[in-house]
Formats: C-alpha cells, structure tokens, sequence
C-alpha cells in the first residue's frame, strides 16, 4: 500500500527536510493526511472501484500509525462514499466512477449533433451574477443592515414549534400563516384587495411571473411587455413560447399605441405601475384605469409587479392597480428579495378571487411546497413587527442614500437627466448619444462597479434608452460620490477618445461643474 | 374613540361579572386588547382609511390606561401597517383596502369569460397534500430521525461564515461548493460521471425535470414517459406543450415498443432504471445499451431519474445509466427529498459535459440561485460524512421496515402479488380486478392511512395497474401490522359488497391466512 499512497510525512520528517532550521511548516495530523493519500489514490484509478482495501490492522502497521488513525480514516472515507465496509472488509466504491481520472474532454466528433430549444437561442446575456456585489448594482438591498438576529430568532422560533412535522411536504401553495401574513400587509400597505387563499407563495418574482405565464397563456399568444423594460419579464414569456410585443414607456408609464388593442391583442401585459423598471415613471390614473378597462374587455391578464412599492420616498403612497377596482383583471407579483433579503428566494402571486377555484388541481401538480421554516418563520417576523420596523429603518436609509447619489451625478453630470427615484433603490441616469452605455458599464466594471447599462433593458434600444441604472441599497452614501466621479471620469476619457476618433471638438455633456 | 372600539375589560370588572364567584377567567392585557380592538376597527372600516387616531395623550385618558400602552400599541400597529405616523399624527393606513370589511363574494356577471392556457384542463388531481403525513404514504422519509441537531449545526456554521453575503444572490447553478460535493458523491455512491461544473441545483427534482423540457423541448415535441409512472414527469411534459407517449413497463423496466422510434421519434425519454416507479422493476443492462444507443442515434435525450437508488437493500449495488458508458445522452436527476427532508426543496440535475457551454446564458437567465445558507450547509453536511453516516442509518432503517411490511402483507394478501423493493421506501402491491384500487384508497384515507392507488400512476389503466404503492419511509416496523391489518379488512368489506351485489359466491382474493 506505502508503494500506492506513498509513506506519511511527520514532524520530525519535515524539519530534517528543512535541514532544522526555524522556517518548519508542520505538516498536516496523520489521520488527515492517510484520508487524503486514499482519496486522492481512488480518484486517480490507483486504487481502482471494487478493490479491497487491508485491514486496518495491517495497514497500521504498513503506514507506521496507530489502528484507531487508520480505522477513522476508513470511517470517514465510507461515510463520504469513497469506500464500502461489509463481512468482506473495506473495499473502493464499487461505483466509483472513471470521471475524475480520465479527465479528457470527450471526443467531438463521437458527439450527435445537439437540438436544444428553441427558445435557448432566444436569452441575451444581460447579467453577470459575479458583479452583484459591487457598489451601484441595481436591486440589491442593504444587506449588512439586515436585523439578522431578530431573522435568526424567527428561524429559531419556528425550528422548535414545527419540527420535525415542517421537514415534510407542505401546502403547494405555501404555508397558510405566511399566505395571511402577506394579505393582511398588502391590504394595509399596499391597499390590495385579498385574503390570504388568494395569494401563492413562489419561488421568488420570477417564478411567480412563470407561473402567470403557465396558467393563462398557450405558446404563441401575445403578451406586452414595457419597453424599456424588466428583463425577468421577457424570459418568462419567451419560456411561455409567447410572442413578445415591446410597448413604449413615457414619464405616466406604459403608454400603449391605440392600435395594439386590436393588432395585437395580448393574453398578459406586464407593467411595474408604482416605479416602472427601470426608467422608474409612476402610471397615472387615468392610464391604470384605462388598462384595467381595455383588459377585461379583451379577456387579457395585466401583471401588476410591485416590486419596489414598499419603499415609497415622496409624497403620498401610492395604492397598487390591484386594488383600484372591484375585482380587478390583475395579478399582484411581489417578493421580499428586496424588503428582506435575495437568497431567501420567496415571492408571491395574488390571484383574483374568481380564478382560485379553477386553477387549485393545476397549482397542486406544478407546486411542491417546501422551506415551511423560512416561510413559518417570515410570517412570525412580519405579525410580530419586525417586518415593518425593518421596512421603515429601510426606507429611511434608502432616502438619504438616494439624495446622496442625486447630490453626486449632480456634480458630474448634465442637469435634467435623472429619471424615477420616488420609490426603491435606484436612479436612472440618461446619457448623451455619444457615450454608449454599455461601454461605460464595461470600464465601471473594471473599476469593481456595477451600474447598469439602460439599453440593456430594451428591446430596440434608441437614443432615449442611452443610460445607466444605478443602484443605491447596496451602497453606503459616503461611498457614493466617490464612485459617481469614478464613473464621470471614465465618461469623460471615453467621450474623449470618441471626440479625438471623429476629429471634432464637441463639447463633452459630462463636464465637471 | 370609545364609542367606536368599546371600553377595554379589566380584571376587575372581569370578576365582578362572574359574580365574584372562583371561576374567574383573566382578561388579556390591557396593551394587547387596545391592539386587537384597534385591528378590528380598522379591519371593519369603523376607522376608515386615512382617518387620523386621537393622540397617545387624548387616547390614554380615555381608555383610562397609561399613555406608555398606548404608545406601544400605536408603534406597533405601525409596523404591522395598520397606522402610518408622520407629523401630522398617526392615521390609519391610506391605503388600507376595503376585502377584509366588504367580505363580499364578487358579482359573477361581471366577470368576463376566463380562459385558462389549454395545459391547465390536462392536470388531473393525483395527491392530496393534506394526507401526506399519513402512514404509508410512498415518498416520505423518516422525518422522526432526521439529525436534526447535526443539521442545525451545519445550518449555523453556515451562518457563521457566510453572512451577511451570503443573502445576496447566488449563482443561478447552485453554490459552487454543493455542486462539488453533490458531483464527488455521485461518483462515488452513484458512478455518476461528472464534475461540480455540470451539476445544476434546481427547487426539488420537479424543476430539474421542467429545466430539462426547457432546455431541449420545442413545444409540440413528444416526449416518452414509463406507464405506470411518475406523474410529476407528465406533469413537466404537460408544461412544456409536449406530447407525451406512454411506454409500457414490464419486470425489467421501461419496454419501448420496436416501432416506436421511427412512429413517435422523442426528444425526451423520462426513466427511473435503478428502481422504476412505482412497479420497482430496475432496467436490465441490454435496455440500457439499447436506450442509450438509439437515444444517441435519434438525437434525443434521456433523463434518468435516481429518485430513491441511495437505499438499497438488496444485492450489489447498481451504477447510474449516466456512468455506464462515456458521454451518454443522459440527463441525471435527483434530489435530496428523501435523503434529508422534502421541506429542503434541493434538487439537481447532471448536464452532460458537452452542453455546459452553451446552456450557460440560458440559465443565467431562467434560475436566480438564492437558498445560500441551505446549500452550503447541505454542502458541508455532504463533506463532513454527516450525510453518508445518515444514508447508512436509514438505509438499516427502510430494510428493517420493509421487511416488516412484507411479513404484514403475506399474511393479509394473496402471495405472489408484491413488486419492487430493491431500493427505496415504497412497494407496490397488485390487487385482483375485483378490488378497485381507487375504492380501497379512498376508504383507507378516511382511516388515516394514505398509501396510492396503482392505478393512478397510469395513463391507460387496466387491470395490470390495479393495486397499492405502500410507503414504508414514514411508518414505523411496528405500525405497519395493524395498518395493513386495517387495509386488507377494508379490503374484504369492499370484496363482499362486490360479492354481494353481483349475487356470486367468488371467494375473496384477500383471505385471512
């Protein structure tokens, strides 16, 4: 076995080795070492599957350690499945796979030709999940400032009331508690009519906006989309195999063309009423009126996301579209990614009251249920207040971050620019022509910055759609203003290098004041 | 104000209503009271949205209580939602809505005509969430000897390194560190070929299988599905607007007619080799080759779904079908539902190595990550050999139960009739025509016993799929004697209302031995 593992190095080893000197790196126990030589031995096909291994005894003696290492070592290597022990003794994996140790690529041209889906071809990449974390992402809260102990009592809470029972299966739906939870907030907050049989738990927005696809839509329906526009919506509908209709957007929201109705008559319209994404307009009455109207008579669905509506920062609060009729064509999306936290991963729909009945067996088949301790725990923290003092600690912090970034881009930028801001965590800044956004967001990101480009969230990208999203719940006002001017600097040395291109003098938009 | 909310019940005037006599029931505290009469007020439009609240001061002197309480009471009505205070004073929330008062079911005429997507009437109600707890229900562990305080541990070292980042957004495959240790498990324990890199972590196996249909299907695809099977893989089918063909199964798993090929070309083939569900027949090595070879011939792709080949009981285990040949057009699925709990909601499916490349946009589009602190505490779980030690004590576990539940049943049932049980938690009994398996099934629920009718795994049923999936998973040994005595006097109390109303004198197929 020592020819196969190689002997174990100790102490006294590694110091002659470093002829005694002081510079000695103590070489890892013995144990530890004697689990790595066999796992590494079984990876590598030198000790291939099936094999049996000595017995511990002997295998002691071998590697000069004591039985108990060796029969820990053993232990451990059949727990993480690199060994079975049975009458025979401890032999390899059976199963151990080849994978690890032949490590080529296989051979092209063994391969068949690969059809994916056709809507697999149809994703742009418009994320990078590796720069979330940089100051100025959009949509990303303040999560250093989240009250995690108050969270990690609700789990605790939770943990000793429902175990083991919360480990099973539960209500595809959600768990009721967090199902009432949510309505009595909605209702109180964001004035949606609704009880709590109505509203679906699911995994985070996105999910929710699948599941309206799923139950109201067949491939090759319409649906409207804003444009600019939130891109989770687009994927949903292009996974729906939904033809997507691109409607533009003003300073009152969506603003759809009068022909569309009967052109192109859509099954679902997704709108973000209180703070459209991302240009941030607020929808006016009248418009909100007027769709909720052309939606019934047109047997179409209106997606009402409300995803940053909890943290309104001027003037009255605005009530969700949901709530402004009777019985409402609307499907209330929301998550609490952004009031609590991303990873926690739990969105909502709420359903109207007439289509709870018939979509029950359906929601049964496509829904499991599942993490009852954080859905159990969620409903404590919101009935017990917590939820809403962290909302209001939030909207505080958010507001003075906002006027923050409003103070920076001014001491940077052209005036006037500057779009959305009376609810969430983001402004969005337009640029001139000349300085293409996605350029600027590619050097931002070289400097560990992470607005985003606004053309990115269209789907004809034009003049209008030249800008940068920027994110302020994930940065701290005094980091702002420094990476505002980082920003400008990097506009101004790329519209620069476009002026020298062109020859021209033009005067940059972006000059310092 | 007291006209409206009522005067608050003291302790005293609680005892002098009883007549000051010993059975004096104490009323709540006066804070929590003022709360809750509060709520109600607001929730019955008594104080109407927007209404300005008396101040804590006016408030207090006339309830008769201290101005703390009510200061307390208003506090907390605000971070419920019920009451936004500014400097005006506190108001009851402006957009409190009017469902909660109002209670009204809505006017039915003037709802337009619903349509519902065409995949919504094509779900047919198989489970009832409720009776999952019940004994011998197929599919649910022994919640009762989870580990729960190794994974809490597991839970709060998570914790303890990964947070605060650890809230924010993941990479949409799943943390890096649990695909790893899910992909050194699989190919040890399983043979699976594979590296962390083609491992996607999905919400249970269910949107493993949906992802699958996403990546590869183009709606109006057929897609082939073991009958008697799974229904959670229809179901995906069903999303996905594919056509599904039902393949028959016999003792060594899924029988492709000869034809079937060249008739009903696939894109996607729905399998369960290592122990079918629910008939238990494991695939023979020839129909794996065979699958395998004509899968890779006709561009279509396999998923083999290794629900419960962690447990098995008898003989030499058996490697995946993703390993037993290089690049397999196989799609490995599994998920930790009944390994650790189904509440997890983890789940994962195995990529094949060639198409990691180019799906990579498309799920940086369609999954979001999140549920961090859960994978990594599954991860360190898995590396620690917390979860192979917790393998090895259930698999003891389901084989003692098993064996329990074979001995009850052959004293109950005619012999011969049982299938499956190399692997897992479940075995399948066949019942005679006469016993209808949906009749028995329903009579067992209202006795708190919730095995599954046979016939309801299947598309065309027939007297073949007439019979009982009996879960063991959850049903201690000693609980099964009495269950399955109940089940087979269920049993005869159905055969001889048969008998009886055919007139005949057939002796029943279930006679006590």
């Amino acid at each position: 076995m020592i020819e196969i593992i190689g002997p174990l190095i100790r102490s006294a080893d590694a110091a002659s080795l470093n002829g005694g000197s002081g510079g000695v790196e103590k070489p890892p126990p013995l144990q530890k070492q004697l689990i790595e030589r066999l796992q590494q031995a079984i990876l590598a096909g030198r000790l291939p599957a099936g094999s049996l291994l000595p017995s511990s005894r002997l295998l002691a003696a071998e590697m000069g350690v004591s039985r108990n290492t060796v029969v820990i070592a053993y232990e451990h290597l059949a727990a993480v499945g690199y060994v079975i022990a049975d009458q025979q003794g401890t032999r390899v994996s059976p199963l151990s796979s080849a994978t690890a140790r032949d490590g080529e690529t296989p051979s092209q041209s063994a391969a068949p030709e690969i059809a994916y889906a056709a809507r697999v071809g149809q994703f742009a990449a418009t994320r990078t999940h590796a720069c979330n974390t940089f100051p100025l992402t959009p949509g990303t809260p303040a999560l250093d400032r989240f009250p995690l102990t108050a969270w990690r009592r609700a789990l605790e809470r939770s943990m000793e009331h429902a175990l083991p029972v919360a480990l099973g299966y539960g209500e595809p739906a959600g768990e009721p508690a967090l199902r009432d939870a949510i309505a009595a907030h909605l209702r109180m907050a964001r004035g949606v009519r609704c009880e709590g049989a109505q509203v679906v738990i699911t995994e985070g927005a996105q999910e929710a906006l699948n599941l309206c696809v799923r139950l109201f839509t067949n491939p090759g329906d319409t649906a409207w989309v804003e444009d600019p526009g939130y891109r989770g919506a687009k994927a949903a509908f292009n996974l729906g195999d939904l033809r997507t209709l691109p409607i533009p957007v003003d300073s009152e929201g969506m603003a759809a063309p009068p022909g569309a109705w009967l052109a192109h008559p859509p099954k679902l319209i997704y709108t973000s009423p209180a703070h459209q994404y991302p240009t941030g307009a607020v929808l006016s009455v009248a418009r909100r009126l007027a769709l909720i109207a052309q939606a019934r008579r047109s047997g179409a669905w209106l997606i009402e996301d409300d995803y940053d509506g909890e943290f309104r920062h001027t003037g009255e609060p605005i009530a969700s579209m949901q709530g402004l009729v009777d019985d409402a064509p609307v499907l209330y999306v929301g998550s609490f990614s952004k009031t609590m936290f991303p990873a926690l991963r739990i969105g909502f729909v709420v359903l109207p009251r007439a289509i709870a009945g018939h979509t029950a067996v359906a929601l049964q088949e496509m829904l499991r249920g599942g993490h009852r301790l954080e859905q159990l725990a969620l409903a404590r923290f919101i009935e017990s207040g917590e939820f809403g003092r962290h909302l209001g600690r939030m909207r505080r912090l958010y507001r003075e971050r906002q006027q923050a970034l409003r103070d920076a881009l001014g001491a940077h930028f052209a005036p006037g620019q500057i779009l959305g801001g009376d609810c969430g965590m983001h402004l969005t800044l337009r640029l001139p022509p000349a300085l293409n956004d996605r350029i600027l967001v590619e050097r931002a990101r070289a400097e560990g910055l992470n607005p985003r480009a606004l053309s990115s969230f269209a789907l004809h990208p034009d003049a209008a759609t030249n800008g940068l999203v920027i994110g302020y719940g994930n940065t701290a006002a005094e980091r702002l203003a420094p990476a505002i001017q980082t920003l400008a600097a990097l506009a101004r040395d790329i519209e620069g290098t476009n002026a020298n291109a062109k020859g021209t003098s033009r005067a940059p938009a972006t000059e310092p004041r």
